[in-house]
């Protein structure tokens, strides 16, 4: 049955002070855009303010400092947009899957299943595995030999994990991912690649997501591992014995190479690449598309992107790129004609 | 029964005008460099003049401009490779699938199936799906409660379709494919991600191909949108809540994020990343591993790329990147110098 | 059972000279930091002496230079890495697949399947389909109508072989791999996107390994080809009619667009982008998130990377780069007044 909330209940729930209507009733929310009578929004950017103030939502979820720019009912509090989160999620609870072992599924004699967990149509779990409480495994995914899967974990349909990974609790992981393949490993001899086994795992912590189609490597020796709460995006690439701090998100399309250490609480942008062998610090920002080529040892956020152009331009500028290092020779050798001593003179 | 046309009849059905022997008999199409006696190929590169005059093809398909470059039956046309794909199509056509439930998928009762549909070996059909008219659900597909697949679409095996996802007519969707995933939405609170359920749907219009391991969000609150005619490459990501225009084509390894809105008519080059938030206008091109961090209002063609270069010579050069600010100063103090007024001074 | 051998049997089967005890007993491979009293490890980057110095292997695989870097029993040896990888190879032997064919695996009557492979549970191979010896095929694959898998091949869960495709001997293919799939071949008509069929296959050598979730897309008219010892990371896109030359390697999230013909001995970094038409000749390497533009025809390093910085900077520098052909102007015009001749001027 659907939740219906008033203001004022959702805020002795989570906190925040209801100004105007708080018996304002709530079913979902919605976007400032498309938010009907009976739905709640949020506000969190003045650019936004005309979509405000063109709101039809029931109540709206803001700051302190935005207070006075609508006459709706609302909820002030600090952190509108993570406000919302979580009433998003009073509106959208996940339930508990009801229990099935779907006759089509092929459980080995060896797996341990728990008795509330759900495998759907198609599954298979492989010898030794293990399935927590209350998991769901969806159609066609794949538990390799001796993997293990935390309690509350929901696996959407065509996950891959392979032998002996080991996935905490309430992971959340979206259709194609594949954990556990292995690393690029391979030896250069006379001309030929000479493939190194990979025997280590990929051990991810708890509340973990991991977004469709993306890729943890198993660790070539040593194993790679995704601490808790990390947050992974779709098409996202993890190297062999990586290590992914707690609470570092990474947006999509982006790629860890092998053996980098990424720190806690990092953010790394969609498309961006890290290469392998290099550590971030603690709360290191990585900007979209950039690449990073060394170790950075501060916090802060780091860019390097070529900055786009109508093409034209683009083309009459690149093209200098080749010549900086003269150029700055040819700077260099006037000023000395003039008698000025530069910078790097 | 395999297709055999005269180069008459293909003009007939497809217009042009014929050059030389009309009644050559046409079994299917090659390239210039393979072509059989009886194949018909394409001319469209000037460039290529060497391969045309080579060419063991039966026909070739040309411009106007290039009708004298070869003394073979030919057609002559405005745009060749249009053309040639057409004629391709004649001699490749797409059968519907014969009517199939394979004894091993698994149709949910409340699922709707056209009786023309083919639904193939283990692929899973949950409640409330509707499956149209002469659609082939390949091997292995998964799709969820209450999705929609319109007529003549075909899944080829693995797609994952979630729940509540609605695909046109005539889509042709690859391998791996994963529609309506969740979008990448956490909020921070505290020094934790906190879930953003995501509650929109993917709402995908007519005619639309999607790439292998391509991956397309649903949206957080309100739909993502494809329009009719969009075409997608493998690997491409496409965030929550994106608009692409109809007839917006995009390369392999491209990312779209969350919420931008692309034009009609566009093209996006492989492994460029468009970030959130931001509008492209109708009839834009983005050169490949191009990353848009603003919105284009203007049509054209926008590039960003760093040009590659011999490594010794890009390390010499691109160590100055970090002193151009620096550099421009010096240049301007030294036409103060000199009394000159620079263009920046 | 588990392998243990001496230092003395392995430098026996593999070559190096033994330095210490060479009767010490090695029943696996570990890393310098983890290795455990039975295990050998490897040394072959000089920053890592300290690491050696505290390592608890048993033994150590290093290079004539590090000889005496360390005291504990080790194998003397040109190239260590390529060595461990051998002897790792020794220590985790690939074993031959158990024959078997799954009840629940759908195999049409027209497939060829040697009786020494082994099909998994809710595999699928079509009509015509041809599985060599020891083959194995993992769960939930699907081989479209006559592909072809040569001998000792080994495909994890979920791959997809389209129809047609060929694929050699020794093959390792991870899972969520699609390959033949259409290529992205479309013309554009009066503002509409029409289909070219996508008639050729994928020729893939032996001794090739593809990563987890990376596609190739089978050729327009003719074929697109990886030759022997090709080697592909994860999530790599290669377009349609690429060749890749014999042993190539291909890290992660790298695209290849159509038609390009990559030599033999190449590497590519992760992230780069090789554009469609062009030729990269034998023995060149491209830096990780390159893109190239247009032909390499000489061995060597190639490198287009913006280089990083931290973000306040690089903003104060990267818009120079928009301004870059009119300071060059700029200095030519200062050398003018001072009677300097510039290189450009």
């Amino acid at each position: 049955m659907p939740v219906a909330l008033t203001l004022a209940e959702i805020a002795s729930r989570l906190g925040g002070r209801v100004v105007g209507a708080s018996d304002a009733l709530i079913r979902q929310v919605g976007s400032l855009e498309r938010a009907g009578p009976d739905q709640i929004t949020f506000f969190s950017q003045l650019r936004h303010k005309s979509k405000l103030s063109a709101t039809r939502a029931a109540a709206v979820i803001l700051a302190e400092d935005a207070r006075d720019l609508t006459s709706i009912p609302r909820i002030v509090c600090e952190n509108p947009y993570a406000y919302f989160a979580r009433v998003s999620q009073l509106f959208n609870p996940i339930e508990p899957p009801e229990p099935l072992r779907h006759a089509t599924a092929m459980v080995a004699r060896g797996a341990r299943i728990a008795v509330t967990a759900r495998i759907e149509a198609g599954a298979v779990v492989d010898d030794g595995a293990f399935v927590g409480e209350r998991v769901w495994v969806g159609a066609g995914c794949y538990l390799g030999q001796d993997c293990s899967i935390g309690d509350d974990s929901r696996l959407h349909p065509s996950v891959v994990v392979y032998g002996g990974c080991r996935i905490g609790a309430r992971a959340l992981i979206h259709s194609g991912a594949v954990i556990g393949a292995d690393g690029f490993g391979i030896a250069q001899d006379a001309g030929r690649w000479i493939k190194i086994p990979q025997i280590g795992r990929v051990i991810i912590g708890d509340d973990v997501e991991i977004g469709a189609n993306s890729t943890i490597d198993r660790g070539a020796i040593d194993d790679t591992v995704l601490e808790d709460g990390v947050k992974l995006d779709n098409q996202v690439q993890i190297g062999h014995n990586v290590r992914v701090g707690a609470h570092t998100a990474i947006a999509g399309c982006a790629g860890v190479a092998g053996s980098a250490e990424i720190g806690r609480h990092c953010t790394i942008g969609g498309g961006a690449v890290i290469l392998g062998h290099l550590k971030l610090a603690d709360r290191v920002n990585i900007s979209a598309g950039t690449l990073i080529s060394r170790s950075i040892l501060e916090p802060g956020t780091y860019t390097g992107v070529f900055p786009f152009d109508v093409n034209a331009a683009w083309t009459r500028n690149a093209v200098w790129l080749r010549h900086l290092s003269e150029l700055s020779d040819r700077v260099r050798e006037l000023e000395k004609l003039l008698g000025r001593k530069g910078k790097n003179g």
